[in-house]
């Protein structure tokens, strides 16, 4: 099964009670193809980047076997910037700046051979241009997509006409709240579900995460993290786990489905103990197992 | 194995999204002694009221088989009254008034025949009058013990030396934030685990539970309630479901332990269905097994 994810691709400059970095790799399509990876590949991956793009980053998704044929590099143009920082609450980022650059002029052309994409995630951008790349593909069998406040508040007309053509919408509570006007998440989950997806999973950082189907209820338990570094792209690489794993299985059954929820959730664990990527560069299968294995252990009756 | 609770007994009054209700049964020993009486009898109840308590409460209570040898009635003096409201956060009462009334002079002496009980709960009353119960018994083989916001700021020492003898801390999330300064839930329990507790169970509302020793985790789901009418008395319940199970079976294993948490949660999520302790009313074995067995295919992967 093919992977396609559309996103963006930036340079973030990030403060935490653990330190800081500026113009690290960032990204809504880095993390969730990074973490993809993990179990399938290639990862087709489309974003847009200005000339400033560090080239040592194009062989960083190389080396991960990511798919760039849809990477659109603008001559003379600047990539994608954000600065934000966390105080206590790693589900609470400060947005400190939004530089746009290339992205004020996105507009996604799916290459020819990405048309046939089977699995695709809509990584959190504008739904105009969501629902736009999904009339572009032609095989689409699993569409996976994510939004955030700014979506919900001004381009809500939008945002419905992209649900109602999506299987799965993956949101974190409090966005979830905000979508429905539902103080109760179950509630929340039931009234996403007439927008158009058959399943919507909620992610509650710290408290895991549930997934609802008109007939099925799933709570996926946290990993118990003691330190939490950089919460950047967590929801990202949850979305990637979940979706590589789906995808190298070739299956979307209830049980299959959980088993994604809880790789998405190893996947985001690792990625906040250390700013930007870097903890992914040395990750490896047997780390991603152990811990798979633990949060098994974590739920037994 | 016979169970102890040392509590308040009281006549609440409450205010929610879902109505009201004025001088109802309530409690933390009510509400614990109640959950547990669906596991095992009798449970020794230790309270005091005033002439103004109600005799249908008494009755109540007898068809529960709950032993009032210990329910102390002062003549001339007034039930503990608590009068509260909730907005959209259930897990956010705001205290309209307390009146202690007979709880002012409360000076728990334990009858000569509850003094080898084996499973003592200290419910939230005064550190001091916990430690005072816990030196009258002489059997106890597992002690559990919960406290609020009140005595960690207030009287912080008598609540410490109170903790080097107990066995398991229930608590909630952000009074287990408060008393060990920890933002992170995993470090704040671990914190505990060096004030004397083996165990401590953090309850996480609508995010379920997590229990943790040295060597074990256990994530909790919560039940996925749709309609949560009156939060009062969930904590409590939790305990009495979680106790009353332990002492079904004798064990305390990790093992049993862990059922025993669902056991608490299936009994919380009734509880709040309804005001005061009107669902318990009604609650039969098969709604709770049937209950028990919907959170356990919840985790299943």
């Amino acid at each position: 099964m093919s992977i396609l994810v559309v996103g963006s691709v930036g340079l973030d400059s990030v403060e935490t009670s653990a330190g800081k970095v500026e113009n690290a790799l960032g990204g809504s399509a880095i993390y969730f193809s990074v973490a993809a990876s993990f179990f399938h590949n290639p990862i087709r991956l489309m974003a847009v980047i200005g000339d400033d793009f560090p080239q040592e980053h194009i062989h960083f998704l190389q080396s991960r076997a990511i798919d760039l044929t849809g990477l659109e590099l603008i001559q003379g143009g600047k990539t994608f910037r954000w600065g934000g920082r966390y105080t206590d609450d790693p589900n609470a980022a400060l947005t400190l700046f939004t530089h746009l650059n290339v992205y004020g002029d996105f507009n996604p052309k799916l290459p020819a051979n990405h048309k046939d994409t089977h699995f695709v995630f809509l990584a959190n951008i504008n739904p105009e241009l969501q629902l736009s790349v999904l009339q572009q593909t032609t095989d689409a069998k699993l569409i996976v997509c994510d939004t955030m406040n700014l979506w919900i508040n001004n381009s809500r007309d939008a945002l419905i006409r992209t649900l109602s053509k999506v299987d799965i919408l993956i949101i974190n509570d409090s966005e979830a709240r905000l979508l429905t006007d539902e103080s109760n998440l179950i509630r929340a989950a039931k009234a996403i579900l007439t927008y158009g997806p058959n399943r919507v999973i909620i992610k509650k950082g710290e408290h895991g995460a549930v997934s609802l189907t008109d007939s099925t209820f799933f709570s996926a338990p946290a990993y118990p993290l003691q330190i939490v570094s950089d919460p950047t792209g967590a929801g990202d690489s949850f979305a990637g786990g979940f979706l590589g794993y789906l995808a190298s299985t070739g299956d979307t059954s209830e049980h299959t489905i959980r088993k994604a929820i809880i790789y998405g959730t190893v996947i985001a664990s690792f990625n906040v103990e250390d700013f930007s990527l870097n903890r992914q560069r040395s990750l490896t299968p047997a780390e991603i197992n152990q811990r798979y294995s633990e949060i098994q252990k974590s739920v037994q009756l």
